[in-house]
């Protein structure tokens, strides 16, 4: 290894943790400490027993990532090179329909902390960790040998970076990035504002629950938290109708666009609140063969969590009322902290009091480009339910 | 309708949970009964209100099973016809690429305690209600009239039918049915003994994820409890080569000539206890890029769930051992009582103590022409994960 490596002693529950696959240590099971705020550590059990290499930050709560578990591999662009590499390899056995996927989803893919999405010719990053933004030079030259990127994005404006201790920043790494590009993801194709866009520009990890949206789709369709019209013009390839709705006038419009984009003119845009235009639909007794709910997330903390599943089972609650028989709703949850079986359990309340009976056509979760660790729960977090009304 | 129906009142809680839209009401929440087992009758709240019709059973815990909500609609061979082709209607959506798929699930399709198989140009019934024992002939009529089939065999054979009060019997109901039938499944074809294999001829509930293991398959395939080989030949198509283990001679007698049929040359079976091979292979540092794990049910009621736990756990973790890097490990559980979550857990500390770490590639479940529904969590009861070692 190229510099000299500081040590990190931790606890035994720790260790244990670290053993079981899980790569996170938490400061409070740190017992000795050497080195600074993005620094990569050697972390050893309490009898000197080599646990691996990791991130480290004294600031963050979670203060060591672990990265490398191979005694003897030093962190370098070989080494981003390599897990660049493996990442890619992934994805190409994927069978991916569209040019915007998930190149390098973090823990699930050995680099704590980094997440690299493709958008066509472009490449965009978002960095949560003081290690890794400190290697980004590594970063884009092992992304600029591997893709020859047109451009490279560091989307460095997300709030949790203020937890690791880095600044706000959104800014060109390699090449030249556009304000907005064009991507397919199957039949269709829309509109990514690269630089102001959520998360790295759009939410890649519901790609294949539109596809399937699109499959299940039909008749007349209300497509809730509309957003960019992502599921809105999946559906409305086969729909009679679809009706976007969302309380942002600004994403209407990128919907609204988005379908102009795709020729698609059996779209109409409702700027309201979701869960108003919910209950006034089913207060007047409105029928429609698909809903689609894909909200925020209602529980951004563990402590969100009863007042969020409330808010799931209202809106969910709704839309089953609005299904027509043999309709289809098409339900997502994005909250970490609601686990796939409290969902459930939110979405059997709601049929129950909705006086309706469901099918499970599927239990769906992210896109493959978004893989889950099974060692690590944290890197599940979206569920999707399709559900058919049987009476 | 036809025949006087006798009323059977239930209490709130058997209410509630009809209302719900749960078809099964306990013994316990009976509060006036009349009729007899086998009767269809009307069943009320306290208040008189109508709730549905049901098929009755004192002598089963079970003794009200809903089938009907809407009033006046009486079960009859008009009733049985469309219950069946909207079964079948379903079922032609879902693009089945085989001959042999359950054309209807019970509760799942709104006939209580009857199952229907397809075997290419046979059905094979199972029946779990006197009420449906007592009509089958009905249920035989609408069968012909759907598909004209060659036979309909019944396989009254099953234990649980015991609990019903309904004696043993494997009848030939309408037309021929030979002692065995060849099916495809995709690209495989199977030799199913339709009046001897488990339930009625073969597990169809596998069927997608016999499949789905077909695509993950490659190298040195190891295939555990094999039974009659139907993942091993799916395995066996991409792979290099396969071994099927399992303790019954006979079912391996079944898998080879299975293999034979589909001119496969690439499998070996080996006649030994699954926990004892397991072992004996983990121990002995052998490597395999696949293993499939598909035990029957080690939690057959509630109380055998911690004993349960620990022999899935113990399989899972040999067979995590037994992982080449990059290998994928097919895993199944199909006991209803270990739900989905639990088993996540039995895998995760299986990982944690074979120090592996695993993406998940996929979860999945029964076949969709094994629907769930929502209402009835009883309806959901195979969980099968596609697993592959990182490191």
């Amino acid at each position: 290894m190229g510099e000299p490596v500081p040590e990190v002693v931790v606890s035994g529950r720790g260790a244990s943790r670290v053993r079981a696959g899980h790569p996170w240590v938490y400061r409070s099971d740190l017992l000795r400490a050497a080195g600074e705020a993005g620094d990569v550590v050697r972390v050893e059990d309490r009898r000197g027993r080599f646990l691996g290499y990791a991130f480290y930050n004294p600031r963050s709560e979670i203060a060591l990532r672990v990265a490398e578990r191979r005694e003897g591999v030093g962190i370098d662009g070989a080494w981003f090179g390599s897990r660049l590499r493996a990442a890619l390899e992934y994805r190409a056995g994927l069978g991916i329909d569209g040019d915007a996927y998930r190149l390098l989803h973090a823990e699930a893919d050995g680099v704590p902390g980094l997440v690299a999405d493709v958008y066509g010719e472009h490449v965009v990053l978002q960095v949560g960790s003081a290690a890794v933004e400190r290697r980004l030079e590594l970063v884009v030259r092992a992304l600029a040998e591997l893709l020859s990127p047109a451009g490279v994005l560091l989307r460095g404006d997300a709030g949790s970076r203020r937890r690791e201790g880095l600044r706000r920043t959104v800014a060109v790494l390699h090449g030249k990035v556009p304000e907005a590009v064009v991507v397919r993801e199957g039949p269709v194709r829309y509109r990514v504002p690269l630089w102001r866009g959520q998360k790295t520009g759009a939410f890649l990890d519901q790609r294949e629950n539109r596809l399937a949206a699109g499959r299940h789709a039909r008749g007349r369709v209300l497509d809730v938290f509309s957003y960019g019209g992502g599921f809105a013009l999946h559906a409305a390839r086969r729909a009679a109708s679809v009706e976007a709705v969302d309380s942002s006038a600004a994403a209407l419009e990128q919907a609204r666009e988005n379908a102009r984009l795709n020729g698609l003119g059996n779209l109409s845009f409702v700027e309201a609140n979701a869960f108003d235009l919910l209950r006034a639909r089913s207060d007047a007794g409105e029928a429609y063969d698909t809903v689609i709910l894909d909200p925020p997330a209602f529980a951004r903390t563990r402590r969100d969590l009863p007042r969020a599943a409330r808010a799931y089972k209202e809106i969910n609650l709704r839309a089953m009322k609005l299904l027509a028989p043999g309709g289809v709703l098409v339900t997502c949850s994005c909250s970490y902290h609601l686990s796939r079986e409290a969902m459930e359990g939110v979405l059997r309340s709601a049929a129950a009091d909705a006086g309706r009976s469901l099918r499970v056509l599927e239990w769906r979760g992210q896109a493959a480009d978004h893989p889950e660790v099974l060692n690590i729960p944290e890197t599940r977090y979206l569920k999707c339910a399709v559900l058919e009304r049987l009476c």
